[in-house]
């Protein structure tokens, strides 16, 4: 069964992610993309708790946010979650978060793959077909 | 030095801690207790960073909050924090927040102390001495 | 039909709800009470944002929880919720957290209903109708 | 008295900010930047507070962190923050955060100035003046 790329994630807004402008926190967006990009490998038959316990750590090394329109609570949203760009030891996640059909976020994140120990782990064999999967070549102006 | 109990502990509310009710979200006062209680457990002369290397988790097995009066956004608060109960193998810690003369939340906290396998430890020993120092026979109705 | 009293909510847990003693953050279980609360009245024909909507703030004033095993990263996580008690211008919620057939956490929260103005407002008429349709009368040795 | 620019907020890494990697989470940096961004309004003699009493919402557009190094719990970090750009109608605050000689982290996050009823406002006057005693031209590679 082929996987829909970008995948989608559901979720929504809790009373306790909003702040006292009565909008979602920035910060919490960061935690909606790391629910998705959890549920994608998942999906792509590895749970992120078993690539843990295989001794690879996917560690942020930058994140990117750009807040297009606010979320509220009790908003039901869409992340939309794919592969953005494979190197040879780093990779970088791209997500677009919708309201039905507005816009509310994009954003990626680049991630370094690392050994319990802190060791640089590169991306080939098992991890890299993994990763190859969710590879979409967006075209969005994401800053 | 003598320490004063009930120890004091400031801090000032964050913008990501406040709901769009426009308070602080219930949620937070347990990450303040906890905030409290490092401190304590810091000036008592045993960072709890040190306390985990040496193989002493503390998780909690019980909390107790009650909310007295919202707290806002920039307001400075200070946490009063003590060890309201010694048992055998857990111990309970106490705290008060005001806002200057006003009482924001009391509460209580009710920890086990673990080896990082899992295994329940005595509270005996330096450890039990370390948290004689912060014993204080508070008698508050709280709940 | 019917309303399941218990009210089962479903959750995963979120990699950023974790701490580095490896488990979900007590501070957390809250955050799930509330989605769950929040659930149960959306559930019961009152999404919770109607409610503040129409000049109806549910803040805590009180909250308890007993954690009786450690919930981990991707855990999926069950919240059952009920009314557990009312009062004339209070109420009670309790909770039990299931992780399959396993008990996780207990608990209970104690809720003022406010005008937005902060006047404490009488439950009763549609409000009171509301809630009695979630009470369930628990026996939990709940602390 | 001249302000130091960038301006040096200190705070100290509390328990519920890991996760179970052991590191701060991520998410968390983006909260650090909002602290020392308030201490260096109210440092500027403007509590954010205040301004969104005057009826100035200062809301995220756009944010950016590059993680360089872990950071521990109960470490002592110092949040640098200065107005690295100033627009018509946005501005653009950086941060550096460093572990004594470390460099931990470094970011930026870009705001619009907004009415409480989500009118952009333009930056001049008053706040204009206020934002622009922050102004600091740093060269730092920042993605």
């Amino acid at each position: 069964m082929r996987l829909p790329i970008p995948f989608p994630y559901e979720l929504e807004v809790r009373y306790q992610e909003t702040d006292q402008m009565g909008f979602v926190h920035h910060s919490v967006y960061l935690v909606y993309f790391e629910a998705a990009r959890v549920a994608l490998l998942r999906a792509m038959g590895k749970p992120y708790r078993e690539l843990e316990r295989e001794g690879v750590l996917l560690p942020l090394v930058e994140s990117h946010v750009r807040y297009r329109r606010p979320a509220f609570f009790e908003d039901r949203l869409t992340v939309w979650t794919w592969v953005a760009e494979l190197r040879p030891s780093s990779f970088r996640m791209g997500y677009r978060i919708t309201r039905e059909t507005e816009e509310i976020a994009t954003g990626w994140t680049r991630h370094a793959a690392l050994s319990p120990e802190g060791r640089v782990l590169r991306l080939r064999g098992a991890l890299r077909e993994l990763l190859e999967r969710g590879v979409w070549h967006e075209n969005l102006d994401n800053g």
